[in-house]
């Protein structure tokens, strides 16, 4: 069996390795998605395409335009969605992934420090799985493949 | 014509009821729908409906299990949502309600401040109409009714 | 607003009554739908319309096939899934209406002692709300046209 | 031609070993699925992934959440599920993973001793295929790879 | 409640005069819907609207898509649909209008004499409930209204 | 029985008057939906609501994010569709309409002149109904009504 | 490119074989599934797998909801459906096969001698394509794979 | 990863060898699909298959019941849609197959000349991305494939 797993959330930090290095570590037959990591060109994404905007807000629109286009086909292609949220950011742009693999019917992971519990209570109840760490995100994918 | 609108977002201000106003001055056939907007009300209501929990977080869980029932049924009856982000707290569940309404085909209109766009380009990009006030919000619903 | 929610569960108590008095002492704009609670007209329904039947077997899967048509279309028709379970008979007919309900997009309450949690723990986690009682279950429904 | 089939139903007897047996012998181009077989792991797996939790039901719904999670990817990967039911146990969620495959379009072939025929009436008739045994189940899946 | 009904089927006898006047007879909130029964007309819609068509051919083709647009739109606004066979005629479309209600979700009630059983095989087997006689049907409409 | 019917296509003629006396003289439960017919403020309303645009693209982008809700809204509550096309215009939205009704199962009554066929083709053959003038289209309509 | 196609219709002679036969001489990546052609043994699958059954009604609805499972299951894993009327037999359940393709939107190709396009208008017109010869339909499968 | 990208719009120009060229150049794991672009052979398909036809109408029928065939199959098979508007011709089906592909759920890239926009703002309202040269369609193709 092979999941496709599309990893939602902020790009500021190395979580996304971090799930893959487990992924790899227990050998699970895993394909791993996720947004463009590299800020600035997930930025300039649009101006770069479509050529300089008269507006910051253009400029965001047209970003956004590609950045979208780009999600929508891999969270398609998913099997499941893991969400991370971390203390800084607004962070909305997680919130409408994982929101909208809930809605076309694709299992959620959330993880969250406890903390911005409150918060999240309203998506955490929709979540399948509420976790703390990668780790913990990814014993709960290896453990679809188990069999005794 | 009959139309319902579910107002989704922040519960500290009026302005659902300057939506409502509005819509009332303009004499829309329009059913506003929204959440609990006492905010204790809609944080102690979980305790209140299935006793005491034992801790914060299970506090929190009970508590939007009835929300989030009251907003799945209120969204699936609305023909268009409206989600507005303010300066002030996470607004991840406005996210969510937002997101939800798109997946499932409903319309969104998203009411914001401008210095909010960069945060929230992902979901502009996705909302069928992006405004500054709640004026613009309902005048748009206006121009769905008016026959020239 | 009106409500429109199916009483999905055993037949053999009142509960169903509880609810309907519930809701009417609430003045809730609800109606309610459910099983033939005639036990005996619900097992004998099959021949009654087609006639005696060779065998207990063919017996039952006529008399399902009546209550099953007028489940489908009762089930459709509602907005939100109520389900009880006891600690008599097995009750795979209540199982299976409310998870229809779920795959369908329908929200669940769940109502059931305490003591059956563990049997209906995977249920219970896909149910919007769990309860124990009609009345918390009631007290749901009227937090749904609750204003402020 | 390949097909994946989910088996649900207690995991206390060999009856999936069994059908893989049936599969095998019979040269069947088909990939099996299921829950965790083994119990302990099942109803500890929420505990060891997410840590010691304050309460037996909170215990039940952790591991529920995380085996929801499985039954929901193998369930959505497979065309056709098999749910058995025995004598034993109250197999409420054999009735719901039943359930949601025939919501969601899958084929049912259900497998059970005549013997729980009336109280399975309702499932039986929505089920496509209703046999006694494995090796019943198997046969009505080989005949789908025939060619004369 | 009220509930739609679209009757598929034969337009050359007075089954459906029969069914209307069983449903008035036992006070059934029930709208029945169904093709154009005056067979002249039917044959002949769609040069009616069209013009004179140069084939044969062209003239069936003509009638069947105005006819298939009053099906489907009333199709639509049914909650089941009864369908019934007679011994003459070849009644594909019959057999075309109560597969589409069951590809759609919406039960189907089938109408044949036991003498067409064999030729009606597959098509019983998909049919919520498969009956002899209009009387037979419209009591199992009237069983979804009854209350104990 | 009362139908919605969404009226797409140019905005230059009075095609929508005609089908609107039609259907009042045939004495049919008809509403009609339409885009707004004053062209001026269709291609205004964007800058109406959100204020001056910086270019002429953006002021078109402005328009039709608020046309678009329109048609959204009015689509999603039509039973049927009629589209209309002429000699004059790119009528790109039209084809986007009536396509977007073929893609949602609402089914499509197409008015052209002959002399389009060939351009129209492809669209044609998805259309259910095919004719040149509103009065055909309305007497397509009225069948739908008509009882022996 | 690989097409997956289901051919409905009589198993008396030997049309899937031609089909099978053109597309290997065409050299298209298509794979064929289809019904049991052994009509003994489609008759009397039922009674095989489930026993001796009491009445022919019982052996028929035994043998059809194993036939059913079959294509089911082969029919959703097929891009497209094509259908064979002949001169003789009832033929419901082709009717059956093709109309629930069109339902799930599933392509049709309707194979039948011009005479009886009468008595398949209805189905005709739902038919994205309808020739009269094995030929023809593979000759529109083939274009599917043309590149100039 | 692999994509497959559906190519609608004319063809009577080479951007389809632009597209694919650009792709291979970039090696990316896309299939493109399109239509027939043999103007004559896409004329004259269906004559080719059914015989001559009365009228330029009919011939126009029946081609575009065999291109419609292969339209729906290979969009059907497509992660996501590029659509072309240039200045010459009607385009009519290209705005089809566009809008088909939005209301399918699938991302829209639409490239046209900034001088169409005025007549395209309602479809390039709904497209996911809004371009003007084939090399800009390509790079937000490429964009989904980067990883940092």
């Amino acid at each position: 069996m092979e999941l496709s797993v599309y990893l939602a959330g902020e790009i500021h930090s190395s979580w996304r390795e971090d799930i893959k290095q487990l992924v790899n570590e227990a050998n699970l037959s895993i394909t791993c998605y996720g947004p463009m990591e590299n800020h600035d060109r997930s930025d300039h994404i649009g101006e770069e395409i479509l050529g300089e905007q008269p507006t910051a807000i253009l400029k965001d629109e047209a970003a956004s335009s590609i950045n979208n286009l780009r999600t929508q086909i891999l969270l398609e292609k998913s099997d499941v969605v893991i969400a991370l949220f971390g203390e800084s950011y607004k962070q909305w742009n997680t919130a409408m992934d994982a929101s909208t693999a809930i809605a076309k019917g694709k299992p959620l992971i959330l993880i969250r420090p406890e903390t911005l519990h409150h918060a999240l209570k309203e998506l955490s109840n929709k979540a399948q799985v509420v976790v703390e760490t990668p780790e913990q995100a990814v014993a709960a994918l290896s453990y679809i493949f188990e069999e005794e």
